[in-house]
């Protein structure tokens, strides 16, 4: 059968990929402190345990009372922008939690190991990224992604533990978070609309991202753990064609039935201009063409968000360094 | 004046370059929670704290309370092969600690921020290891310290902080914790002398490395922090000539007055073979050649150990993964 612990399970893209193992016949274990994910996210015949990935004992007590064959590790708090500000506490959830995962599948024999990393390992790098380009990481956020994924490399080294390492980038979709300030602009604006607020975009909105439907992706993470002929690598993940963030507005607008919605421009951010992958490895190892157009998922996920609604924004209560904070960010 | 945080002080060069610091008349505040070190090795004259880097809120207090302009980050839990198997205690040591120490230089204004990494960044590369190469850390101890050189990047791009960076190799000399059963073959050879044990090397000894005499390292150290034109960026620090384990072996029993002791060889570790690097940008940079013969710094250092006496060997309690613990670790 294969006992799969899903972490982040009750989290976006987690939720996804819980759901394709299930459907898929497997036994999914979702780990979740539901910080950034719901309850209500989690499918139906999953078993949800409600802790943290920094809870060494209730970690090994999973493991140790489930019999997990499978990890499937995408807890994470996956604020790029904003892990400058957070560097302590995004190096304690990305990388700390990642860590007593790691220990935990060697102690407990896991056959694989998959882990969900970030195109932010590569940095402001040649573009399109591949697979094979020098990392060069240059927020906390993907500074952390970067040494698990160095660790994981260690540990099959050191002890034979398999993974697979996912670097998807910009993933959108029904289930997402709708109400996080930090990330994940596509949602953002989608809540912006029903709350009646401006869109807000950083800078004159010709940077450009390669925004990614998650049913490009969570099939294939779900899916990897049983191919032993993608093990021990790693993979770009996404969407091939890139846009600016004024069209994914326009998509937004469009989708939601509010196309003169207002927008309004700040301050450009530090960040990188354009970001697009290379799939080429993705496409030859799983046999795999992306499927959906931005349009096409965008107007699945704002068919999902009329319905379910705002989320309030909650802001991050913990910030270690305020100097160069964003304005819209700081409180 | 430039007053000056040396965390690691009480410990092996951390009290170095805090008495070197004192030496040309700066005022050091030591921070050390006596892990690794002893409150004996705090230099006359230097302010001593006694507390771990991981407590954020002595962190911040001492940065306010002290008025830190520089800060020089030497604490460390520094043993490269064990960090295998103490992967949490690794990254909680070696790069949250560094998070909040770079944190609270961010908002207190530090002006220089001097870290030590360690060649371990650069795994099993190209020799001689110089600075440019791409660094590729095999063990969770290397993968912390490079986290730590990235972040202190991106801490100058986006808070305008100043680093100097150097990797040291193999540093040995007086005031080492010789009784540390983990880490510093010369150290746990001098003791191993000191209790009539055999020398115990892994695997034939021919491996080398470029064993580095303290007093060619400290004073480059305390240095930088005052030398702006070596801001931001990394530097080997270490001897040029480089030695197998043999041969090390071979000037400690010499300099301990033991020239017949017995040596006792253990199944070889998971190790890089040999390593040595270039120092041809730290000579540029400071001017300096490294004075020390082998010979020489071995018989300063035996004549420190045999006065100061063998170390109780303490174990290290909590080994997170005991599968593939070479045995001589396992209790």
């Amino acid at each position: 059968m294969g006992k799969c612990l899903v972490t982040g399970g009750a989290g976006f893209i987690g939720s996804h990929v819980a759901q394709e193992l299930i459907d898929s016949g497997r036994q999914a274990v979702i780990l979740d402190d539901l910080s950034g994910g719901c309850a209500d996210n989690v499918p139906a015949g999953a078993v949800f345990i409600k802790g943290s990935i920094l809870d060494t004992a209730l970690v090994g007590k999973i493991f140790a009372e489930h019999g997990i064959e499978y990890v499937f590790h995408l807890a994470a708090y996956a604020a790029e922008g904003l892990s400058h500000f957070i560097k302590k506490f995004n190096y304690e959830n990305n990388l700390i939690g990642s860590a007593n995962l790691i220990n935990a599948s060697v102690n407990y024999g896991v056959k694989c190991f998959v882990f969900t990393s970030s195109i932010a390992v590569y940095g402001e790098n040649q573009l399109p990224m591949t697979e094979d380009l020098v990392p060069l990481p240059e927020d906390p956020y993907g500074i952390a992604k970067l040494a698990v994924e160095q660790d994981l490399k260690a540990s099959k080294r050191m002890f034979g533990l398999d993974y697979v390492i996912f670097r998807p980038h910009n993933v959108y979709g029904e289930r997402q978070n709708i109400g996080d300030r930090y990330r994940n602009v596509a949602g953002i604006f989608m809540n912006q609309i029903l709350l009646g607020a401006p869109l807000t975009i950083f800078g004159d909105g010709t940077q450009t991202r390669a925004f990614t439907y998650i049913k490009d992706v969570s099939p294939l993470i779900a899916a990897s753990a049983f191919m032993p002929d993608v093990y021990n690598e790693a993979f770009n993940i996404g969407a091939d064609r890139h846009s600016t963030v004024n069209e994914l507005a326009r998509h937004v607008r469009e989708a939601m039935s509010a196309p003169d919605h207002p927008v309004s421009h700040l301050p450009e951010r530090k960040e990188v201009k354009h970001a697009f992958s290379s799939h080429d490895k993705l496409n030859k190892a799983f046999g795999y063409q992306p499927k959906y157009s931005l349009a096409q998922g965008i107007k699945a996920m704002a068919e999902w968000a009329k319905t379910s609604g705002s989320r309030a924004g909650g802001s991050f209560d913990n910030i270690e360094i305020r100097k160069n904070l964003p304005p819209s960010w700081a409180k």
